[in-house]
């Protein structure tokens, strides 16, 4: 009997080389993946929904292993599990018995990442490693047309990591907010899947729109060029947050 | 000439011993106070609103200091703070000039803390050290209503340490709120001034009730015995934050 559990899991992702297991340095999937094997003591491979680079974090990841073991007591299982990862910056906050065809990541329908910024003049003392500090008043009247425009599909390739693995720089972005509360500014983005580096490239462009660095035609035109020379600087990990996976 | 300015001040309480200078270990007042003289170059003493526990935080402290230098560029002047605070998890968020009478203590009208406690199973990862983590769900319609019973003017003995030099045990409560965004809840206070650890110690109290460890009588009887002993176990300091002071 095999047995297919999805995980719901936040961490904070300071010190890890990011969730994908490489060979040097902490991974998400790594640690999870080494307390699943001791408390199952079965061999357990977990998918996850998408990687996230290092220093980003995660509110909901999903990902899914296989197992000849069945889980019964769910509560204890998350328990157990935290009991191991907490000191780590790790929480499961769920686990659900899905069929065998789920598959954390070809299975999702949407990814939505927010990213952070806290804008004003004194540095970061409750929000360190977990927010970007922007001293200079950003324009959010601009930042929020940059932001619509950038809804819809789109050839992405401005805001596309050199290293990007993905067939096409198409994508099709079905939902972006802006949402300001006191000097915290949340950029949500939504969409079935997103380019590597995609929405810290386009966090860094907001930023310079928002600066008044960049004008909004000037903005628009950056986008449209398809040109990743054309982009500023991405935006730092530390305020990028996968937030939610919809299936 | 004299100067008197006022500071506003975010910190992050977890590694120090509190507020106030102590002989041994580091508080938030020895930092500031050592890096304004080395800026002033003048013999400073900061007085604060109040005392913060050890791993109590401050959303907005307030201290004032007299100086005979005259802070000109006041922006600068935060920035340099801020270089040599921000390692230390402490943020100058403003600067103001004030009139000699103003005392950061003496002038308050109100201080209002805010308990924020984190009610879900998983342990707390983006919220380590930030949030009383609780994982037996409350019940919020009675936390709520014990909340509100604690409004208003009462003898608060029953939330008084020991060691508080309060004159009075009475006090009175203009404001309680309680919000809930999705797993979080906050607990908002407002009064003119609290006695030593009343606010964690109410806290503790609303958690026996909303884990219906207490009926709502019992708690009323609890407020209304004045007796430290019937007391719950004051909640963690992690969870408390110093949200604002009014003059």
């Amino acid at each position: 009997m095999k047995f297919n559990y999805n995980l719901i899991i936040e961490y904070d992702g300071t010190k890890f080389i990011g969730w994908q297991s490489q060979k040097k340095g902490n991974s998400v999937q790594t640690e999870i993946q080494k307390t699943l094997k001791k408390l199952l003591k079965d061999k357990i491979k977990l998918i996850g929904s998408g990687r996230t680079d290092s220093g980003v974090h995660a509110l909901q990841q999903n990902a899914n292993f296989f197992t000849s073991k069945k889980i019964n007591d769910k509560n204890k299982f998350i328990n157990s599990l935290n009991f191991f990862l907490q000191n780590k910056r790790i929480s499961i906050l769920d686990l659900k018995r899905k069929n065998l065809n789920f598959h954390a990541r070809f299975s999702a329908k949407k990814r939505i990442y927010q990213y952070i910024i806290l804008n004003r003049l004194g540095s970061l003392a409750l929000d360190r490693n977990k927010a970007w500090h922007i001293k200079k008043k950003l324009n959010l009247v601009v930042l929020k047309k940059g932001a619509k425009f950038l809804k819809g599909k789109h050839d992405f390739s401005t805001f596309r990591a050199s290293t990007c693995g993905a067939k096409s720089p198409i994508k099709t972005i079905s939902k972006i907010d802006v949402k300001v509360v006191e000097r915290k500014i949340y950029l949500i983005f939504e969409s079935q899947s997103f380019l590597q580096q995609q929405v810290r490239s386009m966090v860094g462009c907001l930023k310079y729109l928002g600066e008044e660095k960049w004008s909004l035609n000037k903005f628009k035109e950056v986008v449209k060029s398809k040109k990743r020379s054309m982009c500023a600087p991405p935006a730092p990990a530390c305020g990028l947050y996968l937030k939610k996976v919809k299936y």
